[in-house]
């Protein structure tokens, strides 16, 4: 039976670049906040080679920015997360957990410091927008809270500094690593990030504005021409392959930053008036009994995982895989798992129930990197 | 170019009903809370014709459940509504528009209320949960907010109530229109409403534990063989054609429940404690300036509506289509849109600019029933 097709409405929203991305080829789309996220053009290999040689532009309009703006804005920020952010600067991008009152993922955004006074926040998967209004509104916050015209757009790939450059002039050169600058693009400023959801580097443009979208994506298709520039679009096995984690595949309102590896992103002594920081302070200091690991499974390219697959050890369930594929680089099956502090060891060999059968399972604690 | 496929992962979840609706050969789906939404079997239109003549099993998981528990939690219910819960017994269901500090729209879900201190509400598209998660906090309220292992299975169509006494028995003719009772099924106890989203008849099982969710589908698809029963969803076609409204493609954040025709289930004088309260009182009074309508569109069947499309009248925009299709029953176009009181009077002529060129269009205050 052939792969079902997605019905769109406007409920699933459309971004300023689709008609391009349709241009493109798009093969496979999935619904990310409520929007539409291609998941594939070529295949899911061919993407994956090129994105790891030339150089790619993605429509993730689907991170959608919450902007938050007025008096209260940092306060609202750090009853947010975990992390503290007293020392965060304009111009930085911070990888923020966003926790709630027992301490449970809601979201794993990146975070934009504009001023004081105005942040935007780079949403995974969940209605972050709902939480912060909640917040805002009990605690009688002097904060706007929105979802501003703004869509991302990524250019990934190791060609990805050269082609920004050409689009957005050299001051692309000077921006580092989850640092914006705001750049020109036709008159009109915006925050270009050096970031993205893949390992091969690029940036991030903050594309203000629906109406400027289409010029935006055409002038980096012309301009890289010759850097074999294409639509392409976070890629299943580079991002597996890279332990990129994917809330609601890789983690959920279940589970706590430390359990997801997020630790180095957690203050939770200092992040006074973080609403998780009371539910963490325990897992903080004694650290958490179950954990995220890539791993190795063994035999043929393994089907979709479309749920959790159980992990055994010794016939105990110790943990379950969330995310998995075939690598053809590392020509095996790569995933992302969590698993028991008794089995998370480098290199301990665990059985994972797939679809088609067990499979036998080796526990990595770094990335296929 | 053939439609894009979905493609799913954990994050776009299964329900306790997925491996059934697969054997039953779903074709097309969406994503609706984060949940996979089926949207055609056969085909929309040949299952349109069915549901209108026999009875159809739904597998609608999606409508995930908000459940709210707690000394608090009728004050919590009262925060979320402009609509006056006080009259609410055990047992009712009542729809309810949910809005933020400004009116505008997060949700339009069925509350069922079992008594003071339990409520469920059964949501669309949005991550409600997020927002009363953010008062309940902010309001240092004593409830408990959750998402509980509930799966509404509805069964829709003019043969639901016989089908439904074949499996859980006599008692289902006595709940009455938007009620539920507690019925047994191979002893477990659970809600089954007289409710669901067609304009067919039915009822929606609240199946508690996704352990017996494909037991229920078996029992529900062996005892209606000679009535044809058979796997379906909200169909498209008569769901526009009846004019229920889908959250995000016919509303959105930006609308006030009295533009979306909800003023009938606002009682904004009375409902104290509703956040949204002071921001509709002028609303609620003196009426929206914009409304929902439907419309008939001249012309051949309209391509699918995945973008709101511009209704114009003598040159000057005064609406937009949210939804539209082609309606083999009343052999024309029929839409759900949002247009300016200069122009909302029945029968009305407007042009409405659809992706493949203008068309005459006629507003309806009715819908096509």
């Amino acid at each position: 039976m052939s792969a079902p097709v997605l019905s769109i409405s406007r409920r699933t929203r459309e971004t300023p670049f689709t008609r391009r991305v349709t241009e493109a080829g798009v093969r496979g789309y999935t619904v990310y906040n409520h929007m539409l996220l291609p998941t594939v053009f070529e295949s899911v290999e061919a993407d994956y080679h090129h994105l790891k040689r030339h150089v790619q532009v993605w429509d993730v309009a689907c991170e959608r920015q919450i902007e938050i703006r007025g008096p209260d804005a940092a306060r609202l920020m750090q009853m947010l997360t975990p992390r503290d952010l007293r020392g965060m600067n304009p111009g930085q991008c911070y990888y923020v957990p966003i926790v709630d009152e027992t301490g449970g993922m809601l979201n794993d955004p990146v975070a934009l410091k504009f001023t004081d006074e105005k942040f935007y926040i780079s949403i995974a998967d969940s209605d972050l927008l709902f939480w912060a209004k909640g917040l805002a509104y009990g605690f009688r916050l002097d904060v706007d809270v929105n979802e501003p015209d703004v869509a991302p757009l990524a250019v990934q790939g190791p060609k990805a500094e050269e082609l920004m450059v050409r689009v957005f002039g050299e001051g692309v050169r000077n921006i580092r690593f989850f640092r914006f600058a705001l750049l020109s693009f036709q008159g009109r400023e915006m925050p270009v990030a050096r970031s993205g959801y893949s390992k091969q580097g690029g940036f991030e443009i903050y594309v203000t504005g629906s109406d400027i979208g289409e010029a935006i994506w055409d002038a980096l298709i012309v301009a890289g021409a010759d850097l074999n520039v294409r639509a392409g679009c976070p890629n299943l096995i580079e991002r597996i392959e890279g332990r990129l984690l994917s809330y609601g595949n890789d983690m959920t309102r279940e589970n706590t930053p430390h359990e997801c590896g997020l630790g180095r992103f957690c203050d939770t002594q200092t992040a006074i008036g973080c609403v998780g920081r009371d539910a963490l302070l325990r897992v903080a200091s004694e650290g958490p009994v179950r954990q995220i690991r890539s791993f190795a499974i063994a035999g043929d390219p393994v089907p979709a995982c479309t749920r959790p697959w159980p992990i055994y050890a010794g016939g105990d369930r110790v943990g379950q895989i969330s995310s998995a594929t075939w690598s053809p680089d590392f020509e095996t099956n790569v995933a992302i798992g969590m698993i028991r502090m008794t089995h998370w060891k480098d290199g301990t060999t665990v059985e994972v129930e797939a679809p088609d059968g067990t499979r036998s399972a080796q526990v990595r604690e770094a990335s296929f990197i």
